[in-house]
């Protein structure tokens, strides 16, 4: 079993090429649900869904989220009824919510939720929810103070400088079903190329997650999300920066060093190799950039083979 | 103020008319809640639709119901997540229910939310829903026994044959607000040629509305949704038929005769005139047939008018 740490759409791309290399039962995705919100009261799991739309082969592959050909009508009518549509729900993409709102209203977790959606998408690798608990992620920023998640990453598209980040309800939340076990007995772990701070973050912050990760055999590997000094896609470079850390794969590993045992860095950061081995982690330079597929699937096997070399 | 007791595409089509003759902001329409459902979590209040999408424009004119030019991507998701989609909600229309459904968990009230929808859709007429409860019409049938209204009306397209109608948490119901003082002080009431037995006879089985009809000084006029022995829409005649009654205006006036005081019929029945009076019940032949906005705007005109013979 592998288990891998996820956030959204880097995440996914990754994934794209894990299931061509491993069988995908063998996975078990851990996914951040720090950016979880409600629209119009309908429960929203962005990065699970950007997940599940990816490997389902539904996603719209420009945007790397929502679903590809789809439409706006439910939305635009919404607007009529007086809400804000800066969150871009597609018709089809509703669905999802509504079947999700549904369930939760009926009982059911969202882990068991998750089961349901990631099964009837035709998904063989488990995609776990982080947690069962609604754990919010705020950005405390300099220009406009507290911000939900999607506000500061949708709505002000993040344009705001960020100097703190909470995960509200995070002491409540334990780990969903089956996370600890598959931490602790994986073949290897492997910590998707996502934000340190927004997407893999929480996941860290959940209680029982980092110490069964620092005391599990598994060998970990992370694959940087900065490459030669900014991110393919997002925030996650202003974020490091205003928070304190090197923005470089350095400044990851930094935020990994506790439990990780690699560091898969592009080749254009060679030179961080010297400085991440310093802090006891091995570092391999590897191209990282997944514009195609065979980029997903390379990347997935450097991934792989990177269990075997420690 | 004018009072109307409305089903959902027959009533919708006779207020397109009388909006244009009396001041709508002096209508009061008190519409069917019986056939409410929940889909997929959803509440949809179908008559209430029916009727505000008709007087905002918006509706499919075709059909009678729905939005104009709407599409069905969600539901066609929602399929793939193991829902029957037998009721057509187009993205459009999901919007509403999406809508009614966030400020049902809000706490709102039915007629609070149909107040909201109906003042966000620029419709100037009151239209209250007949109670805050979810009463639900079942129809017992011969070939399959008790039916939800919906699966009844939809799902099985009226092929049935209806042995008798209930209404479920009817006795909880009270009228919503208004209703009562709207008909006591009404300057005329209109019956809607809408389905007397699950159109209109939700509305009459409330707790006090038949009370307050028969008790008003105001004029009750109905207009006959029987034409030629046969319904422009709908399984009212078939209903009439299995249920014992006479299938003609004459039918209609039985269920109507303890508070009604004119029927409108079409030239078609002339012949039931004599039987209509013959009940203390005033009858008028024009044409009912509405098909253009001239003669929706007649048939309120001859509704109007004929609160000023008697």
């Amino acid at each position: 079993m592998i288990v891998v740490l996820a956030g959204g759409v880097g995440a996914a791309r990754f994934l794209e090429g894990l299931v061509r290399v491993v069988p995908p039962k063998d996975i078990f995705v851990v996914v951040n649900t720090g950016d979880d919100e409600e629209f119009f009261g309908l429960r929203v799991c962005p990065d699970f869904d950007i997940i599940t739309y990816t490997l389902a082969g539904l996603v719209d592959p420009e945007k790397g989220w929502g679903i590809k050909g789809d439409t706006f009508n439910c939305l635009d009518m919404l607007s009529r009824y007086g809400y804000e549509t800066w969150f871009l729900l597609g018709d089809r993409d509703l669905a999802t919510h509504i079947h999700r709102t549904h369930l939760l209203k009926k009982g059911y977790t969202i882990f068991e939720i998750a089961e349901d959606i990631r099964k009837r998408l035709g998904i063989e690798c488990q995609i776990a929810p982080m947690t069962n608990e609604f754990v919010k992620t705020k950005v405390i920023t300099k220009e406009a103070g507290e911000l939900d998640f999607q506000v500061y990453f949708v709505k002000r598209r993040t344009q705001d400088t960020v100097i703190e980040v909470k995960f509200q309800n995070i002491e409540k939340a334990k780990p969903a079903p089956g996370i600890l076990d598959a931490i602790e007995s994986a073949d290897g772990i492997i910590i998707s190329p996502s934000n340190p701070i927004v997407s893999i973050g929480p996941i860290l912050a959940i209680r029982g997650i980092r110490d069964a990760l620092q005391s599990t055999e598994a060998k970990i590997v992370a694959i940087s999300p900065i490459v030669g000094g900014k991110t393919i896609k997002g925030p996650a470079d202003r974020m490091l920066q205003s928070l304190g850390y090197d923005v470089s794969p350095v400044g990851v590993a930094e935020l990994y060093k506790d439990f990780l045992d690699v560091m898969i860095i592009d080749t254009i950061d060679a030179e961080c190799k010297k400085k991440i081995e310093a802090l006891g982690i091995k570092a391999i330079i590897t191209n990282t950039i997944m514009k195609s597929i065979e980029d997903k699937v390379n990347l997935a096997k450097a991934a792989v083979e990177a269990f075997k070399l420690i």
